[in-house]
């Protein structure tokens, strides 16, 4: 009798009970993040002023694996564990012999899968009697599940969204409100960053990103957030491989390829980190593709070099695959993954060769999710729009090869807040922008003296 | 050890086999539909033109439950069994020893139960060789649940939407179309009935109805489809209810309550059916409590006569409780609640004492639906905020009397389509309307001459 289960389920006793840390598994030394003006490595105490010491240690530690907290695992299980699926309708759609599954992160109240490190990073704050968290956020995913989560602990939440986006997308705006945060245009009148940036109306994650923490910085009792980059935002969304390895298990597949989107590399690092630890302590096969907007080419057009996480020069030096920390890439709607750099610890699988890069055009990442739509019923986001491009890639190789290859996708989050994007997809009218070559080598020439990487 | 569970999941294996017909449990013969102009009872030959002859066995069938067809059942694993909640955070807020359940339908790709019907109304007319359905849509929940299934069973889908709503929710209509429906605003100039209406530039539900009926009516291999108040519409949604039984037997509770929101009725009766058949036949305990607008108060406000299911006049004469078919409800957010009439098996039972009618105001659902969504994460839809709002009653009346009974609600939808509703509400501009006494006079006096039910 075939098997003909679409969708393997688990319990909330299978919510993971530890994040999955890659930092131990990496082959050599990583390079640290320096300080911006002593360009001397930045250590634990550089983050005081932002950061909760909870997080801190995470973002440090040596463990290879770290126990998730009692109250963040009960909060988890409002929509975790979540299912994966196996897309047979896609199968039969892409005419391939492959198997394709996709974890879907979707389901959460927010959307997306966000959440996995806001409540985290909810709880250790709360926990350390911090009352209000402050974040920037483009296109609203990250910035309403900081909301979310700050809500069920009790925190104060307020974010700096970026113009444009303020204007283009209000419901995510409103999203955020339902859950009790306060939500500024940015640039906003009540940060001196703000104020002195009025003059670029619609605004940038730069500027939001000044704001955010020129208010976090101001007093003790308020710290600041990031969705992505970091090792310990990194490090919470393990939940998803670890439930995704079991899942598969349950289905008796072994994948060969787990492909996902990237912006800062929190996605991608959750659904893949597990699956990497096999590969890297038991010499598992599984091939790993991060897939990039073209118009925001890190991995693939990138140089591997110290560089600043935000546009203004704020943070400490990271280790990473960066177009320039002034490259402003063009408004692609996958907002998610418009980001000059990308998380160090994902830098150095990509430099080590365990994680292929590919770039997609935005046209054919909507081409794709529709098609996905069309077979599946999910209408992805334009971020995972770009794995769902990746796989119709190895589901056709596959038909070529005549070998049924066990293919993995992150699902990370639905499009309901971007059916305008779809809308101009369908009329014809979706632009396909490619970045200036001539920006590109601008940022590359602006990049900080800073030592060389190997 | 106490029970932490909040989510009660089931597998692919427990979605239901069969369809509870809850006709058969009826106490009394029903009273039969009326051909509108003979006042006969209009039996099957009535309605050939329209619907595939499976959907008419359907409507009049006096089986106690009917099988469901493997494929539609295959189609159900996308998004079934859906999760029942233990809603822990939310008995916190309210500070109430009641226990409370919900079981949550906004997981399904369109975001609400409607694809439930959808699906196995697709499946009956491809299975009949129909090449297209049409329908009407308001909101725009039931035309986007059409257009998936269509899809699903490579049915074409045509979609008259109210003109009001097509201009207002612009992300519904292209979230049809990804799917590949063809959207129309109503009135539309490719139907009699639009091109004599089209003086009505904001279109109604009625005239929408007529143009999606007018095209139907037009070709043998056509056929239109209706989301609520047939019986075979209530039938398909019955999946709801009987996994919301096996769940809470899981959870080793028996629901006191169970209360839905009203606006044709296929949501209630979906999770109230089963539950309702242990009442008639086995005696059972449970009260049901049916949430409705104030606005558009069918159950509380109206008369129990024959009436059209239809502004214009085209339907059978339905026997159902009625606010008169000519009466125009104000334009609350609740776009599913705004019916004139009922689904007849349901106004049965409201007739029979077995459902308790309850009337909301918009602002109180609101208030109440913002007070879930900051404890539970779930944002609701606006429909299903009636239901949480008489929850809440139901919550401080066993406060009050120390009691910690179970209640069980039904979660029908998200509201990522609804956030500039919330978005009025949180400003403090959301209208509360209330309907013209005047109006709902005339609209009652206009009642069709028909004979008078018991």
């Amino acid at each position: 009798m075939s098997d003909t289960r679409v969708k393997f389920v688990l319990g909330e006793q299978d919510i993971p009970t530890h994040w999955v840390n890659l930092m131990t598994d990496l082959p050599g030394e990583a390079p640290p993040p320096l300080h911006p003006a002593t360009k001397q490595p930045a250590g634990p105490d550089d983050l005081t002023p932002l950061f909760p010491l909870g997080l801190i240690q995470q973002e440090v530690s040596t463990e290879p694996q770290i126990e998730i907290p009692e109250q963040v695992r009960e909060i988890y299980k409002l929509w975790r564990p979540t299912p994966l699926y196996r897309a047979r309708r896609f199968e039969r759609e892409l005419d391939t012999p492959a198997h394709i599954y996709y974890k879907y992160e979707g389901g959460s109240p927010p959307g997306s899968h966000k959440p996995n490190t806001a409540v985290a990073q909810a709880y250790e704050n709360a926990a350390a009697g911090i009352n209000k968290l402050t974040t920037e956020t483009g296109a609203g995913q990250w910035g309403s599940a900081l909301a979310f989560a700050c809500r069920l602990f009790g925190l104060e939440c307020e974010v700096w969204m970026v113009g444009s986006s303020y204007d283009q997308k209000p419901y995510r705006r409103s999203m955020m409100e339902v859950w009790g945060a306060t939500v500024h245009r940015s640039p906003s009148e009540v940060t001196d960053a703000g104020r002195s940036q009025r003059v670029h109306t619609t605004g940038s994650l730069g500027i939001a990103i000044s704001e955010a923490v020129e208010v976090a910085a101001r007093s003790a009792e308020v710290n600041y957030s990031l969705g992505s980059v970091l090792n310990h935002v990194l490090l919470h969304q393990t939940v998803i491989g670890q439930e995704a390895l079991a899942q598969l298990a349950i289905a008796g597949e072994e994948p060969e390829i787990v492909i996902g989107c990237v912006g800062g590399g929190s996605n991608f690092a959750g659904l893949a980190f597990p699956f990497l630890r096999r590969v890297i302590r038991e010499g598992a096969k599984t091939r790993f593709v991060a897939a990039e907007p073209a118009a925001c080419p890190t991995l693939t057009r990138g140089v591997y070099a110290y560089d600043f996480g935000d546009t203004v020069g704020l943070t400490p030096l990271m280790p990473m695959y960066t177009l320039g920390h002034t490259f402003v890439p063009p408004p692609v709607h996958a907002g998610g993954l418009r980001y000059h750099g990308d998380a160090p610890l994902l830098c150095g699988l990509v430099k080590a060769g365990l994680v292929q890069p590919r770039a997609y055009r935005q046209n054919e990442t909507f081409e794709a999710a529709v098609r996905f739509a069309r077979a599946e019923g999910v209408i992805p986001a334009p971020e995972p729009a770009h794995a769902i491009r990746a796989v119709i890639d190895e589901a056709a190789a596959a038909r070529e090869a005549g070998d049924s290859r066990v293919i993995l996708f992150g699902l990370c989050g639905h499009g309901h807040f971007d059916l305008s994007a779809y809308d101009a997809y369908l009329s014809g009218s979706l632009e396909d922008p490619e970045f200036s070559e001539d920006d590109l080598g601008k940022a590359l020439a602006s990049l900080p003296d800073a030592p060389a990487l190997a």
